[in-house]
């Protein structure tokens, strides 16, 4: 799988994880983020391996979609470019330990 | 229509109108941002006003669920407020108009 898109997805997954059914979440949880191959997950749940690859590659084409619609990854992005630029004034302002926190703050609801 | 429950809706349908259908974009356009009565909708669409009703009622329970999973309007508000914490420092910023265009940028976001 290419590393590029695994990223991806792996980002989607995580924005939109909450929208899944919990089957879809556990296929896409085992593949993309414990790196089970396909047929290690159709061993688990005894289904067929094209079962599985078929589940999440519906699951896949969903999470696209939601991103479509909500670019809930994209502005994660543009804002952690801003984010990074806003850092670069931190050494350089009197309050440094409360700015520092309120970015901090800021990125964790990223 | 109570006005705390409006302002939520008109927030909520902001950030969700994406995953309605037209119909229910529509009148839950009509309703929330044109201020329309449930009457008005019901002629200008030539259905009841008991379809408009329901429909109206199932998308804000739909609007409440997605809220419920990816908290889009929750985050938006605690960031608004760390905005404004960030906003305070910028007076006391030797290089403020950069500063606060980046702050600008991270706001349209929103």
């Amino acid at each position: 799988m290419m590393l590029e898109k695994t990223t991806r997805l792996t980002y989607l997954f995580d924005f939109y994880q909450s929208l899944l059914t919990p089957k879809q979440k556990s296929y896409m949880s085992l593949y993309y983020l414990d790196d089970f191959s396909l047929g290690e997950i159709a061993e688990e749940y005894d289904v067929s391996r094209q079962a599985v690859y078929d589940n999440i590659k519906r699951t896949e084409a969903m999470l696209e979609q939601y991103e479509e619609k909500l670019l809930l990854f994209q502005k994660f992005q543009e804002r952690q470019k801003l984010m990074t630029k806003l850092r670069e004034f931190s050494p350089n302002i009197e309050n440094k330990a409360m700015f520092d926190s309120l970015l901090n703050e800021l990125e964790k609801l990223d």
